[in-house]
């Protein structure tokens, strides 16, 4: 499907000739007057039918995805809304918030703290995995083949991606993807080979112990449900864009401006820990 | 709800007194160990019931949306999710890409080009429905306070806000969330008065007639349903980031490095119009 | 001077028509096959021949600058280089470094902090002094005229533009500005305005008083050079560069990954104060 | 020297204990009342007395250059000042532009541009210099040892680091950086090694002879003059920032916004050749 030279408004009183032979390629959203199909269906029937984390699988998959996918979509999205104000990347959002810089600013500053260390490394993690079940596809058991591909890293002094958190002993939020994932009856290798290392892990000895954290437990079900890494990369950052944003909105609608912000002297004044209403259980 | 000295690794180690008095606060996310608490919510309890969009108006507005409400949201994050290759902030997206750097600064570069001309105008529009309203609220009908804050605009040689568009004559997202809002049943004051311009702008003579675009639109529902400004601009970037990162790996995907990008040489070769499955209409 | 289709790299192999007419032009660098033109002067040519500032100036200004306005030129561009580790902008950068993303995601995080409050507000500071000069113009002695525009500012609860700074109370860097523009005899209106200003300001009440700072300086010299508002805010950001990227470097030299970066907990163990060798002064 | 808790505007009236134990360590800028040391030098005493080049180079490794030096440091930030208007990085400046964003947004976007096959392979022109110089240091003769690192590259179906260009077949601003180090008598191994690879380069087979490019020189310059390879990286964004500032300036200057900008419908209009005055050469 051909797309007319579209949004250059001059293209009425330019006396150019006809639209070059196209030279290059794009198979996501074909835009043409009064009309907007993205991934092939109208973006007003999707209005409605799909929710956004089933329609931010379908921008980035290319298809609808099934309702357990969706399910596990929406967690993946939702599990690193936020962290906080204590992340670098969160603290580079709101320190830019200070001197006045629009949200726009703020939110691009923010996004550029997500690499190596911090929620970008899925692909070492499914590298980590995939070591593991190739052992697996010989023949290795699973809990064997986690005790050896822990020890290339503990003997490397490398640290075991998907493991380990500043913070938490037991990141709630990777136990509940995988609960998740169980009940959808979605849990695949993937899963398996980290739950395996899991158990590996954690049963190491006292300040060498690390538990499996929410950038391991995302590319572990990424893997199972087909996602390849360089897209999973990117549902970080989509993730925790609304989290980056609602932090910086609250720097500049509660705080003076051009402070010196202490990360370490804030304290949290928000609602009482609380449950969801009934019917959303 | 204080939180302890979070987030600092050497913690354990520094001989440092207790944490100091807290200066500031923050009522997004509570951080504990094991625990986080989004907007008093467990985040491990939010993930699997509710939507990644629900998520978003629970972070930013601070409660659980009504399933109207809630419904509305998806439709407006989802509406603006990408809109092809030729939007400024999508080339600047690209022209990163093709330099090889990460799907991060893609994003970051692509996020910096929505401004004032660009999705980041919902203030201008906001006030411009407010004028309209001003005169309802003293007796004036709704049509005839149209006409006059129009002609206010065409007077002062002013773009009417949240009209017209570079490309489409109906913008399909903005009728569809029209038609969602009095199916929801959250019609109120603020769409009321937006297509009474509607019809006022529609009217136009030929070459000034200018159809209603998705940015009035959104502007119109998020006055109805009690989102501010600031935070209606936040929906702006959240729901495009992930067309930038989809058009950032495309990019990466299917071009060689460091080309020359034409925007007006590029056709869609993606899927071809398509229906949702039947249990999604 | 036509470029040919330059930079495309297919452009041998791709049957395409000759170039398409130039739609739009640029006046700064003129690039052909094995030369370059910067501002009409080849750059090998200017190589060893202009010091960076003046090829600032050329480029920016489109002529080579008199000698006197090159020192100028210099000094402005020193005198902003770098301002420590507490601006808000410097810690945007220091934070993203932390999280191992590469120097020029840093720098440029450390770049949106330039706005409204931190080194971008030339435009308001060149309007405060032309609204004195105004009066000047027309018979207002400039003291008066001083008094007068400082005393608009103070009914309306609004800082002086160009005064006051969050930490010092003498700042040398404008003081050394002035004394040079007098030295290189290019004082003009601007800067007498602006010394006058600092008279009445300095006069103000404790509490009030408030010393003139070097985004004043730098923008009453511009005035007085012909630089005009929007070239000056490119000088604040060209000139904190290096210093921003001097400080992402060190984040990443000496401090370990992903740390919690508190402004107030830090001290300088450079180099003690010392004097530029003789031949220097 | 220690810094008092220095930029915290509400210093004097919280009823904060003294500061506490520096924990962190920062040798570039000493900031105190009134006072501004970089490396230990006055800030107003270096105004007016080294040049905007010499500074960024005393900031960024610690001490003032040798004349020697300081001419190269001002040749390298000229040399990449700006390469008209196709850089990718350019085009994510302009745009950024075109949609009304601020100046530091559109720096922002473009600097986000210097990576891997852009401006920022320092390290790997270095590291393949280095290889070579390791073959000259066991006794192999220049020339050989050039001739063994080309072909492993091209065994090894790389491009040779530091060589070729998009559009140049002899880059002019090499030649002349070679041409100053040697009459400055600056030149070193780095130097003798990326010649000597200069001439292989340039004997290969038509379609594979690549001329040396100014990444290329700036690597053997950088090597030769003790500068480190994240420095030298820190040099190319510094010296192109003022190309993007100028290209953004220019585009919101002369063109209307939200346009579709294609590089190859562009010329130029600006200054004819022209040389530098007399005094100048």
């Amino acid at each position: 499907m051909t797309t007319k030279a579209n949004g250059n408004e001059k293209a009425s009183k330019t006396t150019r000739a006809k639209a070059p032979d196209p030279q290059w390629r794009t198979s996501l959203t074909c835009i043409e007057p009064n009309k907007i199909l993205m991934r092939g269906y109208p973006l007003d029937e999707i209005m409605g039918r799909l929710t956004f984390g089933e329609s931010i699988y379908l921008l980035l998959m290319g298809e609808v995805p099934s309702p357990g996918i969706g399910s596990l979509m929406e967690a993946i999205l939702v599990s690193f809304i936020d962290h906080g104000v204590t992340p670098p990347s969160t603290l580079a959002a709101r320190n830019t918030a200070t001197t006045g810089a629009p949200l726009r600013a703020c939110v691009a500053a923010g996004v550029l703290g997500f690499g190596r260390h911090h929620g970008g490394d899925i692909e070492s993690c499914m590298q980590f995995l995939d070591m593991g079940l190739e052992l697996v596809r010989k023949g290795t058991p699973y809990k064997d083949a986690a005790q050896i591909i822990v020890e290339r890293c503990l003997e490397a002094h490398e640290p075991i991606p998907g493991f380990g958190h500043r913070f938490h002993t037991r990141d709630p939020r990777a136990a509940r993807l995988f609960q998740m994932a169980l009940e959808l009856e979605i849990e695949g290798h993937h899963i398996q080979m980290i739950r395996a290392v899991e158990l590996v892990a954690g049963a190491l000895p006292e300040g060498q112990a690390v538990p499996v954290n929410i950038d391991g437990a995302i590319a572990a079900v990424c893997g199972d449900i087909g996602i390849p890494p360089e897209i999973a990369n990117a549902l970080f950052i989509i993730s925790r864009v609304p989290g980056i944003a609602a932090q910086a909105q609250e720097e500049r609608a509660r705080e003076h401006p051009m402070r010196q912000i202490d990360p370490k002297e804030h304290m949290y004044d928000g609602a009482g820990q609380r449950r969801l209403p009934d019917k959303r259980r």
